[in-house]
């Protein structure tokens, strides 16, 4: 352990000795260096494949559940999308360098802010091999150092892909250090490199919401958290029905498994009777689960084989992340706004309504990341909203809100240039 | 103790529940609690001084420090300035409501950042009452709910102009809970408030570097660090000595007990001999206290009486807060640069040159805030800046850096406004 923790120290320090330097990598130097790792990744898509194959038949035979399984495992098509999005990442404008805020003050003194890097980013993620060259990826374009410490269940393959990016960067004249990688997979590394804000700027931690929990209770350094999404859509009374079918609808089916998909219906009670039973059927053909409040069960029935059942306390705050909703009536937009503050998590809400004062109410009150008027909360999404890639989906206030692409890891500098303005 | 903590969590929850209609509130209602705080600082100016006596007498008498006792100080000038401040906060635009990086996807979701406050920020600082109003009124136009915790030194006169802060408020038609204030000094209460995460979003601490350290050490949510400046200039071969001079002057002598004022002087070897003469001769006269390498001695000799003594290690990297300055003769550029690494607390630096590489450079190269070519370091400040008031001057990188004002206490959500758009 004493010698692991050496380790994480050296990897540290390095990794905080290449900033200056990566801090001032020309845009050419660094789209050079992601070309090379779109192009390893390619050309040496069958030692990632066999690497990955191990760890994948590890963790199947130690029960890892299918969901698990699926996020570890990569394929061909897995490889050549990772590689295009590297691609994509090249291609995107450097934030670096960007001034804005720029002013004169009345003495002449030139004033702008520069976007420069944070620093060091660490990475603390779970099974998904394409995290490693996501995260990567972003950093380096960024000009941000990166110390990476995946899951145990994906080590073999996390191992490659790093020596792919690696080998890239060095090839490509990007400093030493700029992609640090922790092989160990003991616990207490964790703890360690959560104290270490003398080498580390910011934490990201991806996966299961323990794991985030850990990371914010432990750090002393800036976090971002975020990536859990309980999102709900309120059906106003003045909502187009068919509208709001189709946004409900899409937000719920049309990806279940991921952040952005809905958890909870709310419905007016003045459209409950006109809405739900036309939701209940279509749900009902899709195999999504209705956990009903007592209202809705009054007018749907209780029936487990037509999809609905009663709502537990927890079924509410709850995110599914499957072929499952909670449904409940309301009285007003008030009651809405309250169920949303007391068991949202500041993720996506929506509103379907044609009320202008609601959608302005709704849009004010509601406290998340992302507010829709009239639209599906799938769109929450770094691509989506056309910032080009994502580190990840803040939920926090901080620094950064929603969607994070390169912009959102980058910090400025205040550049005052001057001719001999002193202070009187 | 534990009276104390359920009170403390019972102010904790009361800020917590105002901030969904304070970030509602109407511009005229946190303007109209301004100038109500104004006009009650300027009509009931006794009762402030009369706490402020006692707080003032009691501090002496307990051997506090002149400079320490000074900060702690009111008179009625200095009310008078601080109602002035009040005002200014009140006279500057709202940053909440705000919209920014607007755009409309492909598919016409119309989606634009609106400016939201960041919710709940605690304040821990020391003896200066007069930050109980900065960050109050700061806060209020915000629409932030604050928990203030001032000094043991201070406390009646802080309970006095929290009440005036709390009735204005209410007058105003500000909710309950949007300013609380804990009365009671036990240490102990800090560290429990830093473990509220589920309350508080923000905790500035102000005050001494020991303050600062234990409030990042400990707080569990988000810390803004900052307000320790130690800042150089670095006089390059090519600078103008006139300038340079003046520039270097201004930045120590013009007000040296505040934390963007100078500490380490570093001259390139080219110029040592025409240039540290003169600003010895000159500092002699101020009474300015030179702490030199021997390369410095060697050229100007070693006399207290002249003001000139040996540095200790101790003295690089040393704040002063006084009419003393490190002085050290370097070989270049990077020399200088890896002087500021080593050194600087990521404050604010300054180069004079002439020479059009070495400024991109420096400004490129050196980690501060504020980077300045041929300007006095003097100028890093809210007020200067032209942001109009400042809640402190942040020396992380992490969601704002340098002078922090009203944007820099805000955060945002994206609003997406649609007609029915699902993701396909």
């Amino acid at each position: 352990m004493n010698e692991q923790l050496q380790e994480l120290e050296r990897k540290a320090r390095r990794a905080k000795s290449a900033t200056r330097k990566l801090a001032c990598l020309p845009t050419a130097t660094k789209n050079g260096a992601l070309r090379a790792i779109a192009a390893a990744l390619r050309d040496t898509r069958e030692p990632v494949l066999e690497a990955n194959r191990e760890d994948y038949e590890e963790a199947r035979a130690s029960g890892m559940s299918e969901s698990m399984l699926d996020r570890l495992l990569l394929t061909s098509s897995r490889i050549e999308s990772m590689a295009d999005d590297v691609l994509t990442v090249a291609a995107l404008p450097d934030p670096i360098g960007q001034t804005f805020g720029s002013r004169t003050l009345p003495n002449g003194l030139q004033l702008a802010k520069r976007r420069v890097p944070l620093g060091v980013i660490a990475a603390i993620y779970e099974s998904r091999p394409n995290v490693t060259i996501d995260i990567s990826s972003l950093c380096l374009k960024s000009g941000n150092a990166t110390i990476l410490r995946g899951g145990k269940e994906a080590l073999r393959s996390n191992k490659v892909l790093v020596t792919i990016v690696q080998d890239a960067c060095r090839v490509a004249g990007v400093p030493d250090g700029a992609v640090e990688f922790i092989e160990s997979t003991d616990h207490a590394l964790v703890g360690q490199l959560l104290r270490m804000r003398q080498y580390v700027d910011l934490v990201i931690p991806r996966g299961r919401a323990e794991l985030i929990r850990l990371v914010a209770d432990n750090a002393t350094m800036a976090v971002v958290t975020g990536g859990i999404g309980v999102c709900h859509a309120y059906v106003d009374k003045s909502a187009d029905l068919d509208m709001a079918l189709r946004i409900v609808d899409n937000a719920k089916v049309q990806r279940p498994t991921v952040c952005n998909a809905l958890d909870c219906v709310l419905v007016h009670r003045d459209v409950a009777d006109a809405f739900l039973p036309r939701l209940a059927g279509l749900w009902q053909s899709e195999g999504v689960e209705m956990r009903c409040d007592t209202e809705v069960l009054a007018l749907l029935g209780d029936s487990a084989g037509r999809g609905t059942v009663a709502a537990t306390e927890e079924d509410w705050g709850r995110e599914f992340l499957a072929l499952v909703a909670a449904v409940k009536v309301v009285g007003s937009l008030d009651e809405a706004l309250e169920h949303i503050e007391r068991y949202g998590s500041g993720h996506s809400e929506a509103i379907v309504t044609e009320d202008y004062s609601s959608a302005n109410r709704f849009v004010a009150e509601a406290d998340a990341a992302c507010v829709y008027v009239n639209a599906s909360t799938r769109f929450t999404d770094g691509s989506q909203f056309g910032l080009g890639a994502e580190i990840g989906i803040s939920t926090q206030k901080f620094h950064a809100r929603g969607p994070m692409a390169l912009e959102e890891i980058t910090s400025y500098k205040w550049v005052a240039l001057g001719t001999g303005q002193i202070r009187e």
